[in-house]
């Protein structure tokens, strides 16, 4: 690890350190034993800022517990790993984790009615209103990530053999949402520019009905899709899916936290987010947001009563499974969030660099896009068979060659040994990186004799 | 905020700003202006050092992304809050916060299979046979919290209409687990002691044998319960249930974690534990872990095909939604969990400094533990109708003198206002801190004239 980032982890572990020192001493304050311990921790302290400044050093934390590493790719390293990019946590998020990692920290003030999103300090309540408003959607609820969400709306929608129309590119956490209720996938094909389109929806679901007789319980699409990152036109899908009565869940996985997105727009029923995925926020997090229509059934409260003690818990909503995203990882979503919002707004600056990589990508001859093309999105599928792939079927180290060039340049997150079609994501990358990025891999290809289309890559 | 406690925090959220320096810089290292903030940032952490050491200087960060206070109720306060006394996290647990809090940062080197528990770097592969070996059961896995593992098993398990033992201390999670798979809940009485029997469990299992004719699908008892933090005859209530061929679920949301527990000696099916109530982990964090007899079904992998496509995703687990707690918390669990497992080994002595407090209280005459007493677990229910509650009636302030008082002597955690029946845990306080919580009751009673019981109090 690099002598900078090494040490700045070992400062802010021994501040851990001084801060469990507080922790241990009595509330009238650290003993004269304690005091000298917290003497010795900001020594320690000091010592390493020492090193830090002056880029000296050997490391003296390598391992925390024993047995985890410090983890450095964000702070070393380009990284364009495809699911990676849009839940790096934001600086206020990582302050956020600090403050409140312990347990129960959400709790500390939960008054009647005793449910999270009605806690008002910290400011739970209001940030749920502020998701709500976000979306453009009239309930939000946080949950432990967005299959979370897919799951809470087929448990209350799709009953047994019940079908369930998704895409060809649906996630498979969709698959098992609708599996775990009892239902049946039923997937739109895709067109040759690998997009879902309204009129295949509408195919489908006239299949589906003369096949089975039912009316699909639900329709989930994804508005950008994991395997291709293409958008699609979710409206246009939403407004034949209405045609239908059947209820629509836009999958925001990749959209919610990076692009703007209107569920009412989109004429959405229900949409889920990834707090980890595009909400600058740590695993598991996630939101679903409804519209007042059927805000009421995915958020049902408890009708069970105790055959015994009468008890009822009548707040508590059943898909919810209660009280969801508590503690650290809430805080920290709530944390990014003014970020996340923000950075919504300059979707268009993302789409541009992502499509001055991939144009730099596509300079190097035989390199194709699999994805749709100019890219509307960060995350992209690329075809390099008739470029690096040529290198790795004579190269020593086959497609592990790429890896370790774009490892020596401090690039990771590419599918490693893959050099046929592999993704990735570019999301949040500074020009200055992209810029970087761009002319490693041209300069990779240039070591191997690659040619360069003339005029085609970046000036 | 106390000085100390202030200015750790800044250094810590100093270095956070000085870390973002780093992430924002290319891999070849930081630029000049960059190397300038970084030398800009090292000033400020020492200027708050020298603040911290000499006890000086105000606060200059009072918020998180501008509407999140600091916590600092485990830096400055006694806390006996019921739930939040285990979840407390090592200072190993919060390193591995600040070093994995990006969203997806477990999954850097997932390779084929792609499913969380098998990824080897972190060691979470590992992590997950040494939680099963903890709980001497078969096969573990992490989820979000121990409501995610009853869900999981009810949905599994429970039918429509299928009825449920549970015991009338049942948490409401555990009905809502049951309520969403569509069953009912069946409560077994506690006896006089507010014990949960084997005896009454068989003759409220003969109950519903008459009255519905079905065996019951599943039986759901806690461990040890959240309203008295008695422990029950578990094992016992395991004999019982399996006499009927009934599964059996061990709730040990109050026990894993905190005092030892062998699954297999409590003749579990399954075993449920709460990171973040009693593993020193962040919410939402837990564990389920099952016989190898019914790990098959409730860890069973997909089964669901594409129509159009034929995609499997064949290795993920439908009730587990395929990868369950990545990220920074599932690393924090791990972080803690050598602790953990040693702790639950000092068990003896938590019990030992809870009755000493217990002891303490008691001593205030007109005061009545409603928990079993003497106690064996830390989390106990107190009445202090006849004592504390005797000043509430003619305080100005009413119930919330004894806060008042107990805030004032840096105690939190006991519900606001409540000065007849309420709850507390002192799980986790050193003998230092147990002598002062007690010594600040006493102090409490005798400022107002309640009298303390000679030879009962602590010497």
């Amino acid at each position: 690890m690099k002598e900078q980032v090494q040490k700045t982890f070992e400062a802010l572990f021994a501040l851990e350190d001084i801060r469990e020192v507080l922790r241990e001493a009595l509330p009238t304050g650290p003993d004269p034993g304690e005091e000298q311990a917290i003497r010795a921790g900001v020594a320690r302290v000091r010592a390493i800022l020492d090193d830090l400044e002056a880029g000296t050093g050997s490391p003296s934390v390598t391992k925390i517990a024993g047995s985890l590493g410090i983890r450095n790719r964000e702070e070393e390293i380009i990284n364009i790993q495809p699911i990676q990019a849009a839940g790096r946590l934001t600086p206020e998020a990582r302050k956020a984790l600090i403050a409140y990692g312990d347990g129960y920290s959400t709790c500390d003030a939960c008054r009647k009615p005793f449910r999270l999103d009605k806690i008002t300090k910290p400011p739970i309540a209001a940030f749920h209103e502020d998701l709500a408003r976000f979306l453009n959607m009239d309930v939000a609820r946080v949950v432990s990530g967005a299959r979370r969400g897919f799951q809470a709306v087929t448990s209350t929608l799709v009953g047994k053999g019940d079908p369930v129309i998704v895409s060809a590119l649906a996630h498979y956490t969709e698959f098992l949402a609708v599996e775990g209720a009892g239902g049946a996938v039923k997937e739109v094909p895709v067109s040759k520019q690998n997009l879902v389109t309204p009129d295949a929806v509408a195919e489908k679901i006239e299949a589906v009905l003369r096949e089975t007789g039912k009316t699909p319980a639900l329709a989930m699409i994804d508005h950008v899709d994991y395997l291709f990152g293409n958008v699609h036109d979710v409206a246009g899908i939403g407004k034949v899916v209405h045609q239908y009565d059947i209820p629509f869940l836009v999958n925001g996985a990749y959209t919610v936290g990076v692009m703007p997105v209107d569920g009412k727009a989109l004429g959405a029923d229900f949409v889920v987010g990834s707090g980890h995925k595009s909400m600058a926020s740590p695993a598991p997090s996630g939101v679903i947001a409804a519209t007042a229509e059927w805000a009421p059934r995915v958020f049902r409260t408890t009708a069970m009563t105790g055959d015994l003690t009468h008890r009822k818990f009548g707040i508590k909503e059943v898909e919810m499974l209660g009280c969801t995203l508590m503690g650290a990882n809430l805080i920290a979503m709530i944390a990014s969030f003014p970020t996340v919002r923000e950075r919504t707004l300059r979707w268009d600056e993302e789409v541009k660099k992502s499509n001055y990589f991939i144009d730099g990508l596509l300079a190097i001859e035989g390199t194709k896009v699999l994805s749709e093309y100019p890219r509307k999105h960060t995350l992209t599928k690329v075809d390099t068979t008739g470029s690096f792939d040529r290198v790795a079927s004579t190269h020593k180290r086959r497609g592990f060659f790429l890896s370790d060039e774009l490892s020596r340049r401090g690039i990771v997150g590419e599918f490693a040994g893959a050099t046929r079609t592999w993704k990735l994501n570019t999301f949040g990358l500074s020009w200055k990186k992209i810029r970087y990025l761009t002319e490693a891999f041209q300069e990779i290809a240039a070591k191997y004799d690659l040619p360069l289309a003339t005029g085609t890559g970046p000036a």
